[in-house]
């Protein structure tokens, strides 16, 4: 059994952006040297070190089956979350074009959800989004209205990666399972792996979209979970790897690493969510006492993992670069839209206006943060806000 | 100026697979590590550390933009050579319809290459395949002839993965100036980079696939490289990165290793192909004292990185396990189609018969082989090859 992992040399830094990535644990990094020093084999080769190659990457593959519950032939690895949200919900609609031309999201997904039904509207498919009401949980009134018999897929995001909202997935599946037991429950878990328990069988959830990179394993690595009974058409064709899913040469360090970052994070998941839960309640209790105008975007049935906070009458990029001269990183929005410099996608679907969304600082916690990083963090705060902060009558 | 690399740990062991995969140079690995530690942040990120991230992954593009005399704006990174083959041809059709509905590609592609043309075929694209002579090159007056105002791509590969055929490519761009200017010329150099020098604009070729672990860089990353005028549509779709091209958290310490990898490999290109020919010819020479009946696949004007040889009478993957058995890595034929237990249809392609496929082992070289593994693996067919020779008159 694995410890509990580390990548803490983060003493002289505050690193609260987990969210948009996490430092990979250093027996992570250490596992990928030696993977890429003594078994760099091609999985292909027919030789032992093309086997052994195949052997650790299996090892990697059943580690992911294992947190999930699930037959390891149902794991296909990806170059990351994104990769396998496409394959998800492309590779399904490609390989069943008679399941129905209707497909359902929601209003607070990643864009590479998003992305893709905005490209299967323009395919010719019918595409509806979900409202979420001001807790970012969906309307599941909506949802079971809209499910027809021609609703080929739905895709729901676990846990948002914005402000950490946790969807009723169990409540979602039935739902679909009332209205349409042909129609294919996706969910994008990528912020919720490694954190809260996914078993998709229980859940009857039929793919699930995995990122190594949010979990202290390495960038450049993502899995899709999919029920063995359902075909899916490959988007990369070539040598047939993956049991023809997904072709291309393995990274087999990079599938190793996510192995071992999902086997330390499952080992700890109960403590995890324990140490950063305190993290969590501490920084809202503190900001309580020590900010003056500010709201917890963030509902409070969320993720701990993440504390999305709008401060009034603050820029939140401003409060982002002068938080970061004190060596505490922060996030905007998410990291994949915060260059766009564009409203929160999420914020507005909850309700929220212009000036609120302005002022959002989102702070993603892992369990190598400490009390210490919240004080600071919180000190930091009270010194640069009063400084920052527009008049709001003179903008 | 990076030094010549190290990635010989290898004296238990000779490596004679470098074409399925190279080992890591130790300064990359390192590299990675390095990065994994400490330039961990999410390039979207706007901290410090999201742009550090980013700067290290622009000098990276830099470096492979320099290696091709190309702006570092026409360098997208993807997930591997596959994807880069899939992104070119499938990105550039999706996003020129009217370009024309004929492709051309060859009989000796690689399976990324193939596979696509295949798919593109259900699609009702008109595909040809340019037939090679027994040297493995490309019948250019059928290229001429195929070539028409409707053809809106061919696909060549450099540098044959299989028997080492060099394309006359250059000859293949005038070919298509001279039928129809306005066909693209998409060419899969993952066995000719940083062994070949690669001059896109002199040589008028419009996009190129490149691998990393090829070059002794890490699994999992590779580039596409895209004259700035030519449009093509993603195939993966999400935030945006790669200027709209190829959504997904960038693999920072992917990508960085495949830099410094690319870098330190062109610092040595010349060096590293004289010793390579140099191995190459003692192989052949060596062959001729030692061995009985047996033939030389690759052409003579082949790349020197590349030895098919075939033996008579002795089946391939039976030499294959003996000669693991003195720790000696080689293949059958290419490692992506070498599981699938089918002839190759580079091979067959080349006019050679099922006998002569079945005894064929392909050594392919790196510079950090030795004299002394060529020693040590001729006397190790010396020993093999009569113990495992069937009786032709009585298979």
């Amino acid at each position: 059994m694995k410890g509990k992992g580390t990548a803490v040399d983060m003493d002289k830094e505050i690193y609260f952006d987990n969210s948009a990535t996490t430092r990979p644990f250093d027996e992570v990094i250490d596992y990928m040297s030696y993977i890429n020093r003594e078994v760099y084999g091609n999985p292909s080769s027919l030789h032992t070190k093309g086997i052994e190659a195949e052997r650790l990457m299996k090892k990697s593959r059943e580690t992911i089956a294992n947190s999930l519950d699930v037959s390891s032939k149902e794991i296909f690895f990806t170059s990351g979350g994104t990769e396998a949200n496409n394959l998800a919900i492309l590779g399904y609609l490609r390989a069943n074009p008679r399941k129905g031309r209707h497909v359902l999201t929601t209003k607070i997904e990643h864009p590479s959800i998003l992305e893709v039904f905005k490209y299967l509207q323009e395919e010719g498919y019918s595409v509806d989004y979900i409202d979420v009401d001001q807790n970012g949980i969906i309307d599941l009134d909506m949802l079971e209205n809209k499910i027809t018999s021609d609703t080929a897929l739905i895709s729901v995001m676990y846990v948002n990666n914005e402000m950490g909202a946790i969807q009723p997935i169990n409540e979602i599946a039935s739902i679909r399972n009332m209205c349409n037991k042909e129609t294919i429950l996706h969910v994008d878990a990528v912020q919720a792996y490694g954190k809260l328990q996914i078993k998709p069988i229980k859940s009857n959830i039929n793919m699930i979209t995995f990122s190594s990179h949010k979990i202290h394993g390495p960038k450049g690595v993502g899995a899709l979970y999919k029920e063995d009974k359902i075909k899916i058409k490959p988007i990369i064709l070539g040598g047939g790897q993956e049991t023809l899913v997904r072709s291309g040469t393995e990274n087999i360090p990079g599938i190793c690493g996510f192995g071992l970052a999902a086997e330390i994070i499952h080992n700890n998941i109960e403590n995890n969510w324990n140490t950063v839960s305190e993290l969590n309640k501490m920084f809202r209790m503190m900001l309580e006492e020590n900010i003056e105008e500010f709201s917890i975007i963030s509902p409070q049935n969320s993720s701990p993992y993440i504390l999305n906070v709008s401060f009034s009458n603050v820029k939140g990029e401003v409060l982002l670069h002068h938080l970061e001269e004190k060596n505490i990183y922060v996030s905007t929005g998410s990291a994949c839209s915060s260059r766009k410099n564009k409203h929160s996608h999420v914020l507005k679907a909850m309700g929220y206006k212009s000036n609120k969304i302005d002022g959002a600082i989102r702070f993603s916690f892992c369990e190598f943060n400490s009390k210490q990083d919240i004080i600071e963090t919180i000190n930091a705060l009270k010194e640069i806000i009063p400084k920052i902060r527009y008049d709001k009558y003179n903008q």
